[in-house]
């Protein structure tokens, strides 16, 4: 399997499955001398971890870091930063009833059919537990960007048919974790947490979107061609489970419009530079970062395990039904929050050192 | 600048600017024993050309492709493949008035500040014509595809406000390239054609989506957690000029739906195997082909350079307007539908090389 | 820090600091469905940890391994295999004496020029106790490799000025490990046992090479130009600690004489395929191997911690003497033979993989 | 084919075999802003070129360079530079006599039976002209180095049994290019002149061994563990047609001595900074540079192509005799020292890249 790194300079390796021993990485090219504070890692992985409302599953883990080494009073030495974190909860018993059969929308099949293995065991490599590492490591990318000015803040913007309305620049993106459904638009948070409970009470899911907002980039970064800085997290973006669909700026939406209605006009800014009057292209023209916030929209999936009965076939081909015990979440929405921002951190430190590059 | 490079082993590493001696390429790891046709390889590449109809812009080239080496008797021999196109139409003098000024939208400002020099002329490298080494050697992919039974097709779903409703499995997609607009619902494609006619009449462009069928591919393609098949695919359709948005399966509209409606329940297929009912997951589960149509859907914004005058600055950050002269396209779209097979085809192929080693 | 990681498909990534918690490492892109017994991966890091003999130092490592993720029961599974390896030893009061001054031929001076901060206590990441994770590694591609019939074996040619003169396809490999030494030919490993007893007894320390047979190769490994298999294992060797110089086939010598001399002419072999009569070229023409045994020579200079008083500067640049305390290997090489192994190993297994792309 | 690719940020890729239309290549990753004077480029190619003089062979190649891309008015942009060197001598008749021969310790036998094809006429991909595209962009690499205050020097050290015995730092490395030979010690060279004329007379070629020195390296050049600087060194030359061997510092010598002798002790400099007394470490430790001169020694095989009959084998196994038309060099030396010189640009280059990224 490859495929467990990503990034050129600024990397991340991981490995784990949901229900072994441990799942862990390691960050490699994070420049030495950067002040990391390990309760502030610990802090990002609890805003991931299971357990934390009723609208997220029971899994009691505790997410518990042990970084390894890389890190000397307090501060990165340019070594790679090995980190761990120990599975609490093995059992596997819930899935074993399903060892047979392939759960619709779940990387069983496909798993199975790639390795002549079964995932075993609750999902295994493709759990979204695996996310823990990349909020660990993004953790760290995103103290390197904090030093440079630059801050990332995602929410949840739309769950099913209930969405934010009004632009990300009049939110009050700072009080996004202070509710459970991680919304900062108050009321449309309520509205959302009703139709998760709904949901769940039903046995069912429900999707929606994620807008994470970065401020504070400088002009430059990103490369042209294949690396364009919207591909780059885009692709990001797209590796984070239960993640269908990515667009930057006005997107989708901007697709249905005219280039009089779209082009972001230039215009001197307060402080003797330039900014755009608009912003539709999401603060990224030609791949390369213009100084304007990047925002991007990331559309996830409803929740694959559902709490009732449906219909699959075993490995044989023969129809079976199935019906998981154990608590699952009916929207994995709150949790990815942290999981969204991690991964433009992740990005984003990459590019700054691959800038780095751009001039003798 | 990095990030002229795309693939793993199937790799396509570009070089050139719009205006000038020639751009070209590299494919490096393409497989020994090849058939190719150089004369397929050229009528991808007419399709992508400009002039091509009253639709596209009417810049005179006729991107004759020479294949330097790799390609011996008619098959590939194992060796790179190193190809040049040469720009015919070098006149730059259509953009020499714009020199100072920073065209809305374009990559005038961030390339400058990035590189500290203009990506002179017309764009230089952030200019479309850098697709045309894409479809080449997309080209060159498909071949190899082919071999494994697997087919690429894409056509233009929506232009502006007007889109096809019909599901791909529904529609001829062999006649897709038998209209200018590149629509194979042809009462669409009429509408369409008149939307981009109407906007050119107005100076204006107009934007749309681009959906990309891959049928044949077995179940396997795709890297987990961080290399996963939409993952990768999302990266190459974000990295085309012009693109702010990717979807697989249902997408941004899945997003909005239950888990009850999304979930593609397993069954067993005519040919003793099984396929899923639906295929809301686009044909990947885990980030792995599941043996079903692989479908993602491009969004790509209007064009930026329109036929009318628009505010801007110029370097010194003084407020300036502009109006090109030269001709452009009205809608990228039609000539951008061989350039998203063709990085679909590169995609595939180099998932089908990764795959290879799944196993002992 | 770039550059913990090797290879391109069977890829491992290292971390961890000698005097740290742990060290460990990931190893990714191993196909699944190898049969790996863990024991077998013990015994093998057993071979390279301290403290087998007199000749070695006796630090008291364990050097448990602790598999995290990749293999279930008994087999892998495609998925990343994660391992640790707990530092027993941390003790680091050896070393503190030295905080302030460079010791000669060691990393202390330039790491702290290059990251700003000492790679403290005993070498941290420079030390060559990280080698433990490429025999973990290493360990598991043999096992790969033993599935297709190529087995690989080193041992010590030659230590100071003493060196086994017979051809290797002479010696009993099979023996190698039989003596502390780890020497087959009998009466050599006599005397380069006591060479290294009469270093260390004048505090100094002594040298060698390492050769290392790889047999069993197809026809096909490797890859023109830049990733020849020579300069693969070149790269693989040349990264172990204290080695300077790498030589295949003939090398050196062969740099003397003439190519009516060194060339190996091609004959029929008993089996009805081809052979060379010689095997000047190491078992590899135009940078992929050709089927006859790969033989490559390390050079290794004697360790640099020397149990005697030596001069030297401080950070300020004032020169003060040192004297270290500790146990200090007086010759690398017996424990580097595991490694030796370990790295051809890795470079082999990757090649493998890569030629499976070699042809349609 | 993989491997046509080198350097992580400041990178390489080739196309092209001897007797096709064309070799190029692209450098992607140069920083924007670099003077380049094209003529400069030229000159390094002629040094490569055939025909130089009575030690060279005579194929009638001007080597002339096209730049195609990447440099405007005179200065890198940032952009991917491309370039071709057509190739005019493609008669290939005087290796049709051999198409069904093995020429012993060529790459004839390799390729057939890695790609299925036979690396046509002349040797392809396989061909030491490829090695033109390196010294093309080695030479932009070197420009970029002297900015810095970094120079590179390689010079013939030995020809068969004739070597020079003076330390290099009592060479005028600056006459290395003022004789056919290209050994700046003038004596030496006479007598290496003299033993090529001789192989050559008698059909025979010969090896030998250069040195290349590579001055003003700051401390910090290189990463730990994988990368270490002479471990990516020994990848580049050891990535040279007919080399066989590498080393750094005292290399291979140094193995057979004690620590006491080759430990390089830190003393003041005049300057107020450090240095070591000797320089056995060859200029690196613990992987990374110490400021004193990088000093490595490549050896090359004698060429295989003798202008005498041969005994080998046919594609049917069956014993044949060659006798090679065409004229070749005796010795490959004299026209690899632009080579050496090339990929040690290129590794440094990409290094000063690397190390800009080891703090914050």
């Amino acid at each position: 399997m490859s495929g467990s790194s990503f990034g050129k300079i600024f990397r991340l390796h991981t490995f784990g499955e949901s229900h072994g021993v441990a799942i862990g990485g390691i960050i490699d090219g994070c420049p030495a001398g950067l002040e990391v504070d390990a309760a502030r890692v610990q802090r990002e992985l609890d805003l991931r971890k299971p357990g934390q409302s009723t609208l997220t599953s029971a899994r009691a883990e505790d997410d518990r870091i042990e970084i390894l080494s890389g890190i000397f009073q307090g501060k990165t030495t340019g070594a790679p930063i090995g980190f761990i974190i120990r599975n609490k909860d093995q059992r596997s018993s819930d899935y074993d009833q399903l060892s047979g059969a392939y759960r619709p929308s779940h990387a069983d099949y496909t798993y199975e059919k790639k390795y002549g293995t079964r995932d075993h065991s609750g999902g295994g490599r493709s759990s979204a537990r695996e996310t823990a590492c990349r909020v660990a490591a993004g953790a760290i990318a995103r103290i390197f960007l904090e030093q440079m000015g630059i801050s990332i803040a995602a929410y949840v913007r739309q769950v099913g048919e209930i969405g934010v309305t009004a632009d990300h620049s009049t939110l009050d993106l700072a009080s996004t974790y202070s509710n459970a459904v991680r919304c900062p638009e108050k009321g449309t948070a309520e509205k959302m947490t009703t139709l998760i409970e709904e949901a769940r009470s039903q046995g069912d899911t429900v999707g929606g979107i994620i807008q994470c907002v970065i401020k504070g980039l400088p002009v430059g970064f990103g490369e042209p061609v294949f690396d364009k800085l919207h591909a780059l997290l885009g692709h990001a973006m797209l590796s984070i489970n239960a993640v269908k669909g990515f667009e930057v700026g006005s997107g989708f939406y901007g697709a249905t419009r005219r280039g009089s209605q779209e082009n972001d006009v230039f215009e001197p800014d307060d402080s003797g530079g330039i900014r755009t009057r608009t912003n539709n292209s999401g603060g990224i023209q030609g791949g390369i970062s213009n100084g304007m916030p990047v925002v991007v929209n990331v559309a996830f999936k409803p929740v694959s395990t559902l709490m009732r009965e449906q219909q699959t076939v075993d490995r044989s081909g023969t129809p079976v039904k199935i019906n998981p015990g154990g608590r699952h979440d009916p929207c994995v929405l709150p949790r990815a929050v942290p999981v969204v921002e991690a991964m433009a951190a992740l990005v984003i430190a990459d590019c700054a050192l691959m800038a780095r590059s751009a001039r003798i």
